[in-house]
Formats: structure tokens, sequence, C-alpha cells
């Protein structure tokens, strides 16, 4: 381990925080640029850690009553017309499949066959799911409808980055329906927490339930609310969304039910989601300078055993101590399931094969050789404060779950530890337009993180800061100290302090 | 059960073979076809039933050695035409994205941003996992990739059907790529084995793993191997198959890597894949004429329970006992997980809701009111029989899981019985076209069945059955009796027998 002094990761954050987390991915094997544009692959390391977080969240919608199902790919186009605030939110950016053959002419394949109407490849689902849940309900009897999809939908984004913006993405979408208002808004409440149980006690990020505002809403719903996380750059990340569509996309796709005391009424609906943006999420809350670090409950491995072979003699003797302990440890329950061990028996440099598990991010690594055999204890490094010691076997065997949960906690801990740091109280706008200002014209990225300040609810405001910094209130916190104030940048009264911030 | 002399599905697979399928689907809610052209929404039985054999299919291929990834949904027009076949077998019927945007003109949306180059929605991956591995893969210690992805794919068929032929459908694809030929074919091969032992052993749908002829392959494959099952109308269907490319693929997206002695070598490649057509398979091998029927081991729900409700002063004990019963039988376990039950407290009549679990296909429903109660009894109707029978509680919950495994077991022996009594050695031209030429003229449906025949292996032999009868070789079976012999057709020799049949 020579090389500890240096960073695995070049640029660091501090010399160049964009860049730093495109070679953070890179060196993690989490994915990378597809030749089309705005496409990702995404590669098995980072799949696998997707598969994780997808089996937790799919439990959590299955424990609270959900079931999932498949809807079509492509939307018509007079589908999306139907609400008007939607198609004004996604029309501008999506592809678009206008023809159903490729066909050779003067030796270039060119598209034939048009279609009739054409088709966009699904922005998100509320249209077409729309359209046949008018299709499922009649009456009170066939409310609510709690459906869950996973699936890829596509945005044609100008500007991409890994995870964080794709033009394609990965993501889950719910779809409610239900006979009540108060029904709908609880569902949208529910949701919303069971995405803050997710980032908080899986992924250790701590997010900020809030309310976006008018200008920041979905387009079509009547309140989006939403979790915020602070990324290490202090911007603010949006992590997940829950919608309340009032009637409105009822009305647009006619979700009408007969109620029990037979009039006809519209039904009143929720979207919810989030999406593979919640890995860019998780990258830039927990990794540093030596690459990524994975919360134990969502990471694919949580234990590397590299062992120590230092000649032929004692290879094989090395080896099968390496196996026993894996297949001990694999017997161990940690969070439910079964610990995930893996044997990294390549043959490659020993400080190279370490540094490939730093940079990818598992948490615990334990580095064996005839020595430690001898003494009956292991070599184990923590990833998450990067601490080092020679531990028993046995200790670590009984404590191995505990150290883990540790370590969870601990990611957590220094998470919001930082969000806290980077979150201030303002009162005047001079302080605010100081806090967003860089200090430093070559790195425009650095400015203060979260401004906790008043506001008016105006449009005015808010586009003034966004033309001005570049600053959006990003939510009207949920738990909010309920202390009213003057806004800063009108004199006009406020009902509470926002959260305002740059943003992904 | 008084409506039991009645069939629940109209018509009978006697009447209208076709119409019985769509009836089935419909009746237990897997699937309905959707307002876009060809693509269906798969509703949550249908879909939890899917996440059931991926759950099985992905456990199967990750014990294999595979792990997941995630590559692009569109293909650039450029990458389909580096493989000749392959363009050829595709381009035909393919979703072709032209446009990234649209815009508002004379009240229509209208698609505007024509991309340079059009890009076409995956009817498979090769090409673009090809161009991947070319990138990752640099020396023989690269390989082999053994990567597996769970997708959605579009081929714009003209004539729809759900499940077995849908413009959009969801499915796996496997894409492997080694350093030799022979590895390459050993893979090939073993996951030809893990799908017979899917469909074999958790859909108890018997199959004849086999390799396709010229005529059939995959387009741009070496050789393609497959597993066929016949349905209840006595057509095949190609249910999986696992294509050995040898180096077409990897020379057309140069996949190349310096071997352990300094050259350079083209990599040697495989794909393997199932769909959602699988599930369609599954209905047609198991169900009649009151609709579906589900294997244990992949059913969405093992036990329904339905409580008896025969008047007010005994509901409340009646669904107390039913609650305890669920939650007792909830901490059984079967093929290694807890059993799946439903209790189903809806209150509609008591009829309508039997009729409802034996159309969705449950493997077993146990009927509890006062009297069951009283006589510490149970009332079980099994699906796959048709079998009721008191039972005590006791005798229930002891022998449940081989119950299910007797079920489990009576599905496979019935579909393979049903085969082989519709399965005949034919040594005649005359006796083939009889065997495939219908008796009725208004049942075109009904033919002989798989028709086991020496074979030349001409395309002209082929062409002609296809013509003359719509019959295909649906493979040359893997496990033969190696009996030489004669083409019935061309007087040639040949090497074996093969199987023909009509297919979906």
């Amino acid at each position: 381990m020579a090389k500890e002094a240096k960073t695995a990761i070049t640029p660091t954050r501090a010399q160049d925080y964009p860049e730093w987390y495109q070679q953070v991915i890179k060196a993690a094997e989490l994915a990378e640029n597809s030749p089309v544009r705005g496409c990702m692959v995404i590669k098995p390391w980072g799949y696998s850690l997707w598969e994780n977080m997808q089996g937790v969240l799919d439990k959590m919608f299955k424990d609270t009553g959900h079931r999932n199902a498949y809807f079509p790919l492509f939307i018509p186009v007079s589908y999306l017309e139907k609400e008007a605030e939607h198609v004004e939110g996604f029309a501008k950016e999506c592809a678009v499949v206008t023809h159903s053959r490729l066909e050779l002419k003067d030796g270039k394949l060119v598209p034939s066959s048009p279609l009739e109407e054409p088709l966009i490849v699904r922005p998100t689902s509320e249209t077409i799911i729309g359209e046949m849940y008018s299709r499922w309900v009649q009456s009170y009897r066939d409310l609510p409808i709690l459906v869950n999809q996973w699936a890829n939908v596509v945005r044609w984004e100008m500007r991409t980055r890994l995870f964080l913006r794709t033009a394609e993405f990965l993501w889950q979408e719910g779809h409610t329906a239900h006979a009540t208002k108060e029904e709908a808004i609880k569902e949208t409440n529910k949701m919303l927490r069971v995405y803050e149980d997710f980032a908080q006690n899986y992924m250790a990020m701590p997010v900020i339930c809030g309310q976006k505002t008018e200008g920041e809403k979905f387009p079509g719903a009547v309140t989006t609310y939403c979790i915020e996380a602070m990324m290490q750059d202090r911007k603010a990340l949006q992590a997940g969304t829950s919608h309340f569509l009032g009637q409105n996309f009822a009305k647009a796709s006619n979700i009408r039910y007969l109620s029990e005391n037979g009039s006809q009424e519209y039904a009143w609906t929720t979207s919810w989601g989030v999406s593979t943006r919640l890995i860019g999420g998780l990258v830039m809350t927990h990794s540093d300078d030596n690459g990524l670090v994975l919360p134990p409950r969502i990471a694919p491995t949580h234990i590397a055993i590299l062992p120590i072979i230092r000649d032929e003699a004692s290879a094989a003797e090395v080896m099968q101590y390496c196996k026993n302990l894996q297949s001990e440890l694999s017997s161990i329950c940690y969070d439910g399931k079964p610990l995930r061990v893996e044997l990294d028996a390549r043959d490659i440099r020993g400080g190279e094969k370490a540094w490939g598990w730093v940079k990818k991010g598992v948490p615990i690594r334990l580095e064996i050789g005839p020595r430690d055999i001898a003494n009956n204890s292991l070599f184990m490094a923590r990833r998450d404060d990067g601490s080092k010691q020679a531990i028993s076997r046995a200790e670590f065997v009984a404590k191995v779950p505990e150290i883990l949960t540790q370590i969870q906690n601990n990611l957590f801990a220094k998470a919001l530890k930082y969000r806290q740091d980077n979150t201030v109280k303002i009162d005047t706008k001079k302080d605010f337009y100081d806090f967003f200002t860089p200090q430093n014209e070559k790195k425009p990225e650095i400015h203060g993180g979260f401004a906790m300040a008043h506001f008016d609810g105006s449009a005015e405001v808010e586009d003034m800061l966004r033309q001005d910094l570049k600053v959006t209130v990003r939510c009207i916190p949920l738990e909010g100290d309920g202390e009213e104030g003057i806004c800063p940048f009108s004199g006009r009264p406020s009902k509470q302090r926002v959260v305002f911030a740059k943003s992904y």
C-alpha cells in the first residue's frame, strides 16, 4: 500500500469536482458513455448496485400494497396532447418514432413505411397509463388502483452526465387512482416517506422532504413533493418526487367511476418515481478522492478477501484458509440476508488488487497472508474511515454485522454533518448574493450550500434568483420551524423559510 | 359451484382454439391489448408471474457465473449494417426514431429537430453490445465476458398476439465473449440446458432440445439451438434460443484480444434469450376450458383461502379462523421460500369468487365455513385435476408442500403425455401430408402434431413443406435415436429424424 499517500482518483474533488465525479464512476466501473448520444451503459458493478436498490424499494412498494405491471414503451402523440401543461413540459425533448422499416436506397439504409401517427418513446407514463385506467375503472369498487412500473424512459436532454442526466434512464413510476382527494393526498405523502426512508436508511443519504414551488413542480401536477439531498459540491440533488395530480389526468384520460351513491365522479390520481439518478447522488454523497464509498446495506459486495501470496510454498494453505473464511462469513446474516463476500484470487500485484476494491467502494477489505494465519488474525481495512487494523479472526467473525452497521451509521452521520455545516440561515439579500457568489472565478462550482431564507412565494423572486445566481427554491420543507418572517428580496411577508440552492 | 357443468371460458378449446387463448388471458387478467399498435399491457397478475419466472432464471444465470448490465435502447442504423445477415433479418420491421422534438404547427404536434443519423429501437442487442465489448476487451485476461441484460425490445410485427408475438416484449438477452471456439460452444450448450431445466422443472412444460436448420437460424448466427414445446393445438412453440455466433459479430464489431502468445485474435461470441412469449407457452400448455392453470413453482399465489360467510353471527369467527390459517400456512416453506397465501375477503358472491380463482389458475383453493370449522376440516379444490375433497386441517398443513409437488409433477406428466400421444414417426410423403392436412376445413387448426421424419437437410425440401403445408423443421433433436434413413421427400440419405410441425 505504498501508493496511499497519493489519491487514487485524479483530479481530486478540490481540483475539479465535475471531472472527479466522472473519474470515480470510471474507476469503480459503474457505467460509461455509449456511442448512442446521451445513453449510458450501466456496467455489472453499477447494475448490481441498482439491483440491490430495486430489491429494497420493490419490497417497500409491495409492503404498502402496490403491485407491479408493465405498460407500452410508446405513446401516441395525441395522448400527450391531452394535458396542456404536460405536453408543454415534455414535447421539447423526446424521441419521436416516425417509421416502421428501413430500406436500402443507393446502398444506404433509410427509414420507410411512415406511421400514420408518430409515437414518442415514453418520457413518463401518466397519459398512457391514464388511458388504461379509464378502461379498468367503472365503479368505486375498482378503486384504489395501486400499481408501479419498473421501466426505461427517454428525455432528449441536450447536456447529459452519467446517472444524473441521461437521455435514457431506468426508473420506477408508481401510478395510483383513488375515489377521494384525501386518499390520493395520503398516498402522495406515504410514498414520499418511503423515499425518505430508503434514501436515509439504505443509501445513508440525508434528505429534506418538501414541497416544490409552482415554478418547479411536475408538468400537470397539482402539488409536487420531493426529497432533496446535498452533494459534496454543496449543490442540491432532487432525488425523488411524489406528485398529487388532483383530477387533472383523470379528466384528460376520462378516468371516471360510479360512486356508492350512484353519481359519476372523476378519480384522483398520483404518481411518484425515483431513477438511476439516485446512483449519481450516492456517488456524490459518500465518495472521496480514492473513489467510490458504498453503504453496506446496498453494496454489491460487503467484504473482499485478498489472499497475500508470498511464495509457492504457502500459496495453497493461504488460499484454503481464505476459502474457509469466505464460506464461514457467507453463512452469517446481515440486514436479514447472508453476507456478500468475494474472494479475489486474481493473479495480479497486491497493491493493484487492493486499490481496485478501494475504488469500487467495498465496505470491508481483508488481507490475509501466512503471518496472519499463524497469528490467527486478519488485516482489516474499512473503506468509510480508511482505518486499518489487525483483528483476531474470532473477533471479526463475531462482530462483522456490528461493524457493517457502524459503517452504515457513520456514513449517514458524516453526510448529515456536511449538510448541516453548509446550511445557513440568511436574512438579507446581500448576504444571500454573497453566499452564492463564487469567491474564486476559476472555481465557479464553489459556493455556499443551502440557504434557509424567507420567501414570498412569487414567481418574480424565483425568476430573479434563477437568472442572477442560478439559484432556485429546492423545496418548502415539510418539517419547517414554523417561523414567519419577511422575504429579503421583496419585503413581502413569508410563512416559513425555504431551501434555496444551486442544483443538478 | 352450481355452474360447474358449464365451462368458465367461452369458446372452449375444441370450439375455437385461438379465441379460447385470448379469453383465458382476459379471464385471468394476465394482459390486454393497448391502444398502441401491437403493444400489450401486462397486468399485475401476469407481471407477478413474469417476476417469479425472472427470479428463477436470474438465479440460474448468476449461478452459472453471469452478471447483469444494461445497454442503450437505441441502436444507430450504421451499427445494424455491420453484419449482413443481421440487417437482412431485422431492418424490415423496426421502430425508427428520426426526430428529437415535437413542435406545434397549425394546432397540431409534428416532429421537428431531425436526427443526423436515425436510430432504431433495439430488436436485439448484438451490435451495440458488440461495440461496447470491443472497447472492454484488450487481452485474453479480459475474457470471458459473461453478461446478461433484462430489457424491452421492439420488432414491428404485422400480426400480433398477446405474449406470443407483440411489437414490444420483455426478455433477457445473454451476450458472452470467449477466447476460444470450444469455450463459446460450451457456453451456448450450457445456456440451452439452463432453459430446458427452467421450462421443464419450473414451468412444467416439456421441451425438445435441438438445433435449427440453416433456414430457421438466427440472422448472423453460425448455429442456433432451441427448446421447442408442443401446445394443446399440437403446434410447436419456440420457447428459447441459444446462438453460437462464431466470429461473425466479433469481426463486425472488431472484438479483438491479445492472446497469451502475443497474437491478435478475434473473440468468439454467443447470445441467448427467452421472453414474455414463455407466458403464452405456459397458457397453452396447461390451461383448460375453465381458464388458466399455473404450476406451483412459479404461481404468484399458491393457495387462495375463501371464507364462506353464511350469516352475520359466524362472520367474525370464520374470518379469524381464515386469518390464523393464512398466517400458519405462510410460515411453511415450499420450494425454498414461504408459501404464498391469499385470503380473499371481498364482499362478493361465493360462486363468483371461487370461479375468479379458478380462472386465475391458483393451484389450491380452500373454502372454509362454520361447518368446516366445527369439523376441524377444510374444503380443498385442486386446480390441476379439478378434484375436491374435505381434508382435516392438520393433515392439510402437514401435507401442503407435498400436494404442491404432486400438482407440479402432475402438470408436467400430463403435458408430456399429450406431446407423446401427438408425436408420430412418419416415413412416407403421403402419410406426412395426410398428417398435416386438416380433416375439417372449418377447423384448419386441427392437424396431427409433431412428425418425426427423416430429412436430407436441403432448403428445397424445407421450402416445399413450408409452402404446401406451413410446416417447418422445428429442430434437429440433440437427443436423437441415431437412426439413419432416407428423406421421404427427396429420397436422399438422412442422418437422423427431425421434428416437423406447424408453429407459432
